[in-house]
């Protein structure tokens, strides 16, 4: 196994999906002074991955063999599999040695079977999904979770503090820290999507909606989720900073873990349906956002008696 | 109409139904130096109120008779019915000219529906719920909502000020307040019971609750309710400050008010059912966190493949 330079800044490190999510943790790398290297699908994507001041790269196998950390930022586990175990992923070239993250939201047990697939080409799995939005990305103050071989964590801690303004140390087993972002998102999708429907009782209540913004968000009913998204649905502003496809993702990842587990999860049913009829009704990849506007508009019209 | 003082201080008060909260407002009134009178069917609740400094009553009746604002914090609409209405109700006395505050969270269509019907005996309505739960209310320092006649609020309102911390005012329709509670109140206990939800998740997926509580706590699923009550849930400490009736009766109304307006409302149902299981299970009693206590217990157990 290659033995790593102990500094962070003696590092290379190489991001696998320049989208919104790793093209901030380039910025955050290359602000670092770190050597970064740059890989996606997207000639796009890569290109201002390069503009940032990262080295484009070819392909995920020419990535890891010019990186000692590997991190993966594509959308989904598909994508995962693709860039690891593809024709001329990660896992293909004479890569022995590198910590590989998986900062992908993806369902907890595919993430498990990583490991030993990945040991089995000489590389280290950590499990390290990340929440934050682009921008915390971009200023290196997102939040991450990890989990896996406390040798890879330990090899991989100077950077994860370069990206992450908050790292969750969640245990040794890969999947640990993937479960713990999917209960949390699971509660970000059924609070998001209880939210939409509390919005259509107010406006079929005739209630005036900012008020409604101003006494939850003040009161018991409050959550995160409904203080972030709230404005952007009162302005009818859909700009996609939290695609739907995202969250519908993580409430289906939710649903079918809790199914496997053979546990009743109603709530998780329930969001995951919300979600799948925005993305069936065209708005995959609009703001989230869009539940409450979709919820207010299309309540009952309110008639005073 | 009998002309109201305009400093609160010379204004005689009365709260009728002193328990957790009654009790608290009965507290911060005393302190403030207003003439309070208190009256509670429950002997030894009525007697903490007069050991507070308040004057014990009789009926609603003569309550309201000793009383220029009256304020209702019983526990549902039916103990608001009868203090109201029925056999030394307060509508029943000599009480002209007084503004009465329905303070106890209620079906918002019923509280609309009190407005002419107090009319009727004299007296004025203000819409008033409340949260922030005991320990505010005895602070002078909850959250109050209020809708209903300008006139009314205007005489009321320095008394507002001296049990609340803050006051919003939503408008001239009684009811309204009402709503705006309900809406909020069904976001917490739809918040709540997805909150215990995702714990049963995590529990079956082996994690370690007490980080699920600090992850969420710092993450997009976070909300006031998982907040607030996880502690209580991880401590099994289930000591009432929020008893399961009472959001069971908050969901319940919300969900019966969204049927009325015609709107499919799932998350309200879905609500519902967990509160009104926690009921029919023997928890009316015991505080709502018991809501995560309860799913986490029935929890299909971790087994590590």
């Amino acid at each position: 196994m290659t033995t790593l330079p102990s500094s962070p800044a003696a590092l290379r490190v190489g991001v696998i999906g320049t989208g919104a999510m790793g093209g901030g943790v380039v910025q955050s790398l290359v602000r670092a002074g770190i050597a970064t290297s740059a890989r996606d699908i997207r000639v796009e994507a890569q290109a201002r991955a390069v503009g940032h001041g990262a080295a484009g790269c070819a392909s995920p196998a020419e990535l890891a063999r010019a990186s000692d950390v590997v991190i993966v930022l594509v959308v989904d586990a598909e994508q995962v599999e693709t860039v690891l175990f593809g024709p001329e992923g990660v896992a293909s070239g004479d890569a022995r040695g590198r910590v590989v993250l998986v900062s992908s939201t993806v369902d907890p047990l595919y993430v498990r079977d990583l490991a030993p697939r990945l040991a089995a080409a000489g590389l280290a799995l950590l499990d390290a999904p990340v929440s934050g939005g682009p921008a915390k990305a971009a200023a290196g103050t997102m939040t991450m979770m990890v989990s896996g071989e406390d040798g890879a964590l330990t090899r991989a801690r100077g950077i994860l503090d370069l990206i992450a303004g908050r790292v969750f140390v969640l245990g040794t087993r890969a999947g640990d820290a993937s479960t713990f972002k999917i209960v949390n998102n699971l509660l970000a999708g059924a609070n998001l999507a209880a939210g939409a429907e509390a919005l259509a009782l107010a406006q079929a209540s005739g209630l005036d909606l900012e008020r409604v913004r101003d006494v939850v968000n003040a009161s018991s009913g409050g959550s995160w989720i409904f203080a972030d998204r709230i404005p952007r649905a009162l302005q009818n502003d859909l700009t996609p900073r939290a695609a739907v496809k995202l969250l519908a993702k993580d409430v289906a990842i939710a649903a079918a873990l809790a199914e496997r587990l053979g546990l009743d999860a109603p709530f998780s049913k329930l969001a995951r349906g919300a979600f799948s009829a925005a993305v069936a009704a065209g708005h995959a990849e609009d703001d989230d956002a869009v539940l409450m506007r979709l919820a207010v508009n299309a309540a009952p019209r309110f008639a005073e008696r």
